[in-house]
């Protein structure tokens, strides 16, 4: 096992952390070694995911133990303010972490009290984590030991967003609506009333549109990449009656005139480095033609009085989340940032 | 059949034939009498539509023979550009017209060959048709002869529209943003590679972008009922993979600062004497709760920016297409402006 | 109110509870005067279910109290072991009784200890009840006060069998399987994992391959209408991604030769008097054709070598449940049988 | 690209062409050099595929070409009854054949014109083809120039029925059913009436009861390994509301009584060496948990009367076609037969 990244779980009976292991089963250059959990304690992984090839499939799922860690990196797979104690642990121990949870993706703690109803005891490891997007933070991932994967729907959002903030082009006087929505995935893999298969199916519904957890950090890397200071988009969510897959429909208003192809252009230069993200042509995104892959499809159109709208498409569970969790870590440990990823094709 | 409103259906093939033909079988009213078609000529609409009771379903298609109308109102459910000239021809027999199709919606014909490439050849019975919103132009309606069904996703976007619009509440200075998704019915009943099975399904995608079809009705009556002249919403529609229903996400900006309660009293009171549009108190719309029902769920969410979004859910078969023709028909005929729609229960 | 029977309902809150009040709302000789529920005491109907019309909709659910019972007949739509005792205080004080549940189903007590795991203790009412399918037993019903409503799936089973067990073409010598698929909702409302929509969609699976307790209803039924002692049908059960609609393949081999046309006549005759079983000529039966209605589709075809397979097509919470108990009401109150049912059109 | 195995792909467009190229696009050991289509002629692969990697993606559909071969097998995703002048041409150049379609499946060349309307030209190549049943014919594979790649139905249906028709413990004077259920992507990727989304989805449904086209591979194969003349299964499919996936219910009569576990023995034996087929425990078998992964699984009960039902599910795409296909020719080129197929995760 020379040369391979060796990886620990903690947390893989949710869908972040099914998926994190249907990825990392295939990654050319790591392997999981580790596997820790808390209801699945004593349980072999493949009893929980029969799909599994032997070598994760065999491994057992341990309550954890700081004694044991030998991994060289940690992926926290857990609910909202659970992840901040391992991460801290883990850090202590030398260990690396990307954390799929909320608990290090913003810098205002008071965020943490008013969306997330706790106080965050680690201020110092707030500030140095890092915020997970691969495709505008790569030199800090690279030097991260904490990573913060960020949100899917922020993902989805930021996407969108980002090279036309970046290039300023947006006027922040008018209104800025993120319209998004999401497979069913997306609300957890515990059962609901509401979520329930004859509840949710055939159904179509928006849901916390106001006060979402994802618009604080959408907000937060906005900002820090140039939105204005009154940047303050509308952000509203809404179910899918589909396994995967988000659509952002981001829609902004420009401060001046510009054609869409200088528009599309802007998004091609900004994404020219990333293997993963995909301006189309013609076609307009579609959630189908992503699932279950890393691909991020993005295209936009313009209205005759000078408004965007952009489209994002990804698949919530890979590029949203476990995904992009690995392109994380592939960059932390100076692996070619595609490996294990591109080979996850749409289905 | 003394007493009964006897009715024609031109067109009983389509998603909106089918329905508009579900919808009169249970109307205590109503009774179809004669029914035009032209591909499904010769065949009995039982062998259609086998659960159609006896009464309806033993009538047969026949190819439109203007000497045998003897029915007191005829709904138009052929492809736009088609009912112009069944119109024409019912109107100058003494019969009224509930149109389906888009061919009398628009008051300026110019729209017709920007958007429809037909040049309209009845400019006097565009003037004189009216847009059948029963919400607001009951008085008109009751009077009319000839009434244009308004296109599903402009209804939607209307019902959520025009409180607002109304009252003068939004800032048309900003942007105005009507992300809309429906269910596949609305792209009709012709198979097309897209909409096949395994293409649709898990799949989520927008379509038509910029200078959908509906937007100039949409704009016409927006205006009509106040809207500043500057007011061009963008209107992006999306597919859900469901078959019915429609969910409509209006944004905007209020000029001033507004309680949500005082927003969506605005809603109550216009709504206040319509038997099928309900403002929810805690619920946000949900496509399911109205599908394959008359009924229209509004509620509206206010962000701490005094931006505000409306969800308006309907089913686009029937409070987006048939079942409001029949209540046009009611209104036009003085029936009970609910008959033979409020037994239409949610499934 | 004269005229109407008067309608209790007993457990509103699950899929039989809400379907058979959608059914009633319309019902054109019944009215539903009380609703009683434990979880959902306090509750008015209409924040239930807020589709219901004003006079179903403003009824008050409220903890059950046997003094003041003012209704003819009362639906029992609670838990297997839970409408026992029901059933018995309701005769005894008078009422009629159509029992959704399982509980006075079976005539053999010791099934109800080798299936449901409880000791019957009304034996006599178990010998009394009425097993309620309208097709086979109508005039039993018209003189029943307590029907057991039969499962959804033995229901399926029985109006495929039927015919031909009474006719007495099958041989028994040879295997019988019933294999039958249903909608999500035959499985209940309470949430599950494995019917969370993210676990449920895009799946298919069987499920109580041997045991199921449908079984003995079916077996005791085809032994009453002339099957041989010898007859035991395996019987195995499969959950369908949709939400509602019963297919059951039913498999048996004839005793001798015989056409097709001869075995679809066997089903025609049976069902001649039957207001919702459509024996079909060309088409085979899909749950989508019946979803929502009353409708029961049949067809059948022939194998070369003498085997039969009965298609049967029904909504498992209409024909399978509350439109079936809705049917045996009308029968118990010399109602015409189809009131209230004929309306319920295909969605 | 020595030591790999240069592939051509004929007919890329339709499901299994594009099931293939996702497969092959991953395979360590294989690599598409050529692809030969009509209507897509002309079109590079990443424009009908985007989600392909560029060696792959950069290729252009060509018109079939016979000077330009330099591939070393050629997989044949055409319809029925094209293939058969592929393969001989290709066969005559030296080169290795892979065939999706049904043209050399079946010994008897009468059945070619029962079933498929067509009389067959080559009785030598009918003769040499191999029926690609991995699991059963593994050496002959080895060996084969031209393998018939099985029909997912039959493919589901022998691996059923094999291990206990070669144990000999089916009752062939008993009926024996294969009721078997396919997701839709089984019906092809051309648009259909009675497949466009709002007709299928929430539709459950069986189609070609008797004389299905699949019956008589499945008789063939069940015959060759020691069915009695006699064997004759009763076929019926069905069509899921899914895209993929195919669950068969494969019911027959034991000779003489079994213990369930024994019964699983003799599965379990015969699968021993399949690094695809597993017998689960306690889990029934479900489509979703094999969707786009080339496993099968497989579980069986047993009736108090010593009748079986045996459960398959596996990807009509994957295991029922395209995953087969690609596991034929590791076999027939000496590579390791798991190769490029066990990195297809569920999903």
């Amino acid at each position: 096992m020379d040369g391979f990244v060796k990886v620990g779980v903690i947390g893989p009976s949710g869908y972040t952390g099914r998926e994190l292991l249907r990825i990392l089963a295939n990654h050319p250059y790591a392997q999981v070694v580790e596997v820790y959990g808390h209801e699945s304690a004593g349980v072999y992984l493949n009893q929980l995911y029969p799909f599994l090839p032997e070598k994760v499939g065999n491994l057992k799922v341990e309550d954890f133990n700081k004694e044991s860690l030998s991994a060289d990196v940690y992926f926290l797979c857990v609910p909202h303010g659970k992840a901040i104690d391992y991460a801290a642990l883990l850090l202590e121990n030398g260990k690396k972490v990307v954390d799929l949870s909320a608990d290090f993706r913003l810098k205002d703690e008071e965020l943490y009290e008013k969306y997330y109803q706790f106080k965050h005891p680690y201020l110092s490891l707030l500030k140095e984590a890092v915020y997970g997007m691969p495709e505008f933070r790569k030199k800090e991932i690279e030097k991260a030991r904490l990573v913060a994967n960020p949100g899917c729907l922020a993902r989805a959002s930021l996407l969108g967003l980002h090279p036309f903030v970046e290039e300023g082009v947006i006027d922040y006087e008018k209104m800025v609506v993120i319209d998004v929505k999401t497979g069913v995935s997306g609300a957890g893999r515990k059962p609901r009333q509401d979520l329930h298969f004859p509840e949710m199916n055939e159904d179509f519904r928006p849901y916390s549109p106001v006060r979402h957890r994802h618009l604080p950090e959408i907000l937060q890397e906005a900002l820090s990449s140039g939105a204005a200071n009154s940047f303050l988009p509308f952000f509203v969510p809404h179910l899918i009656p589909a396994d995967r897959g988000i659509l952002a429909s981001i829609y902004f208003k420009l401060k001046e005139k510009a054609a869409l192809n200088d528009l599309k252009e802007i998004a091609r230069n900004k994404y020219a480095e990333s293997p993963f993200v995909k301006i189309l042509e013609d076609d307009l995104p579609s959630i189908k033609r992503v699932r279950g892959s890393n691909f991020v499809e993005i295209n936009l159109s313009l209205s005759e009085s000078s408004e965007v709208v952009v489209f994002v498409a990804l698949d919530n569970l890979v590029s949203g989340a476990s995904g992009t969790a690995v392109h994380n870590m592939n960059i932390m440990f100076g692996i070619k940032e595609e490996s294990g990823l591109t080979s996850l094709l749409p289905l």
